[in-house]
């Protein structure tokens, strides 16, 4: 939030309907694993536009999981809980359910033949005996097919106290986080949308991925830019890939003032900035080869397959991704890659001639428009005083010739790995937007991200 | 849980003191950053012997904190809050706690002349008007100091109810992660080890990672072996990845109960079974390679390069991955790897043959004892009714031959990505755990994970 903005205050209630949220399970409590279903959820309702209270997370005891949803219930207009829906005997949701709102449970003749369906298609006689509990529904519930695992959602209208009138809505979800997000984009959205139209608020948000330039830095440019632009909130959310930059406003005006806020700060972000759905950038990076019809190859020391496992995230992948070869070994960058053994020995495998030769390599060999060469030093072991840990050199040899760049990255091996990764998808986003912009960045000691 | 094997039951309480938390904060709830006070708070709880209820997270609004401060007092012996504590206006937790339990609010002279002491080394004239909020304490509160930033910790002794016999310990933390960890690693644990030593039981765990069979199947098959060990708690902790099961005890010959129950399950759980710190299945293959003095190369179509970012995400990988071949056009599986172009054409890039073909070709060129092919449909697209999405072939080739199988994974492109790479590896692990027993998995149609 930016105070100095004018930012609406995060206030809860307000006009818009309230929700809150429960997570369920004993790991989360013993810190085992973090907790990532309780804040994804609090964006997802938010940006629907809901005002969300408070998130809680018990553990697999039904008391404590009938206490929280009994509370949560009486405060909030919507709950949305996750976990303890799995057919072992420490998932307890359902019961504590049944038992806080005397609810009998019964099992799902549908929902059973589903199961069994999909053990037998996997080879088995019959679904174990554990997995039905999975089709057992409390009285009442409706249930939310699951288009991404096997445990369905459940809906249940309640009243906010047990006994009185129904007004609140509970929806229970199984706990893994790929299967709550399915759930919450399907039919949790179009139930909650239905239910709540009317009262919603919903944000008009504008998020701005930005990549290579550290957050401290971002804020102390764009903060100042905002200063006569009121009501807009700024967050910003690091993580190794970059920063996303969120701009928010509501209410009256919501669009334009967000409209005006995003005008004043493009020319600042303009070189970090990329567009791209969930903020990935190699899909970024795929739509630019495409609309310009480029197939790219990589060539990968450091990253060991980082790159290409990025690039092909993507559907669609297979039309500008023709393959790469993995050359840990500096024997498969001279046989399978050119890269001169002379080379290899008087400059060592990170060196700007190693990663221009790879790109080039890579490019003729496999008989593509874009080769990519990447080799650096990951760590933990392997630096040197003139190459430390984080050192990586990148090649990217295109029709117009060859350019290479070296960055010093921070951190450890997985974010050195992560950060040179997004680097050179980076690079290559660059050079396919604006051709020759690549050759204009300058080939000395780069900035790590 | 496990309730059948006669488990002590994961309730909170027992003769163990209970703690619960609170972290209070706008962002935890507006899903711009998730909460790691909470999970680091909960574990680091539970390992001094500790029973955590539960941990919630509410907004900046005094009305919400006090409310979650109220319930988590009257629940718990101790609570630890988070958040709230810093200098500007959002910072409600002091004023929260005071008009919950009816304190005043003093200014503590010392901390005063140490906030000052602080920015008049910093070469400010005076310390600035915002910071005196941090001074501020409510009446018998006591101050833990801060080894790593500016706003103290807060102690209080509360009663359970508002009005009643001071019984509970209420610990106010600021919400920055490396003064949390820096307070709770210092003056809290002292204070909470002198309140509770006598009480606190500390927990023996042990954790088996599996993958290859479905939470509900192991389930099944382990719990009732367990029937007559009592005083261990089985969990799950399912991923893309696998099945991670915890084994717990406290108390007396809790040891020896965890090692009874371990020795029982060990014969059921060894197919599926890996050792590897932090469940990571690519550092127990890297383990069993270089004891085996074998090295690798892949050769990857639909996960298009994630096997090899799994093999090199382990630190010392380059003393057994040699490289490999991201083959995602047909043309380089034939030019790079020899798989036969009338094979392709005649059977599909998706088949037993090319699978092997893929194997044989990477270990024949990249001069390697074992050689690794994939080959499937990763989808959304390209299924076909006897090769539906989620379709993987596998090869395996090394010094006695080779070996293929297939395998049909549920889930979206990315899990199907993530599983093909994770069911590889455990492959690789069987085969050179107990070479030659690879050849005896079935190679007709198998389970997905």
């Amino acid at each position: 939030m930016n105070e100095e903005a004018g930012a609406e205050p995060a206030k809860v209630g307000g006009d818009r309907p309230e929700a809150a949220i429960v997570t369920i399970g004993d790991e989360l409590l013993s810190g085992v694993r973090a907790d990532t279903n309780g804040p994804w959820l609090a964006r997802r309702l938010s940006e629907l536009g809901f005002a969300v209270g408070s998130t809680v997370a018990v553990g697999d005891d039904p008391e404590r999981i009938g206490g929280a949803l009994r509370r949560a219930v009486a405060d909030a207009d919507v709950v949305v809980a996750t976990g303890g829906l799995g057919p072992t005997d420490d998932d307890r949701t359902r019961d504590a359910v049944a038992r806080v709102w005397d609810l009998g449970l019964r099992e799902d003749p549908d929902l059973m033949a589903e199961i069994r369906a999909r053990f037998r298609s996997r080879g088995y006689h019959d679904a174990p005996r554990a997995s039905r509990r999975m089709a057992q529904v409390p009285e009442g519930a409706r249930i939310l097919p699951n288009p991404a695992g096997s445990a369905p959602g459940l809906r249940l209208d309640l009243p906010a106290d047990p006994g009185g009138p129904g007004e609140r809505i509970l929806i229970l979800l199984p706990g893994i986080p790929t299967e709550v997000r399915a759930l919450m984009d399907g039919p949790v959205e179009v139930a909650l949308r239905d239910s709540f139209e009317t009262r919603l608020a919903p944000a008009s948000i504008r998020t701005i991925h930005t990549t290579g330039i550290p957050e401290s830095a971002l804020a102390g440019r764009i903060e100042a830019l905002l200063d006569d632009v009121r009501g807009v909130e700024v967050a910003y959310r690091p993580s190794t890939h970059g920063v996303t930059i969120r701009l928010l406003a509501r209410g009256p005006g919501a669009g334009e003032r967000l409209e005006r806020a995003a005008k004043l700060v493009e020319p600042v972000l303009a070189p970090y900035q990329y567009e791209a759905r969930d903020g990935d950038l190699a899909a970024a990076v795929g739509r630019a080869l495409n609309a310009a019809g480029l197939r790219i190859g990589v060539a990968e020391s450091c990253t060991g397959g980082l790159v290409l496992k990025r690039l092909t995230d993507i559907p669609g992948s297979s039309g500008w991704v023709v393959g790469g070869v993995v050359a840990y070994a500096d024997r498969i960058k001279e046989g399978w890659l050119d890269v001169p053994a002379s080379v290899l020995s008087s400059r060592g495998a990170v060196s700007e001639p190693v990663a221009r030769a790879m790109a080039e390599g890579i490019r003729r060999r496999f008989g593509v428009e874009l080769g990519i060469g990447v080799t650096g030093i990951a760590g933990p072991g392997g630096g040197v005083e003139d190459k430390p840990v984080g050192t990586v050199w990148f090649g990217i040899a295109g029709p117009r010739g060859t350019h290479a760049e070296k960055v010093w990255f921070q951190g450890g091996r997985s974010e050195v790995r992560e950060r040179a990764a997004q680097h050179v998808l980076h690079l290559v986003l660059r050079s396919v937007e604006a051709p020759g912009r690549a050759d204009r960045i300058r080939t000395s000691d780069s900035r790590g991200g």
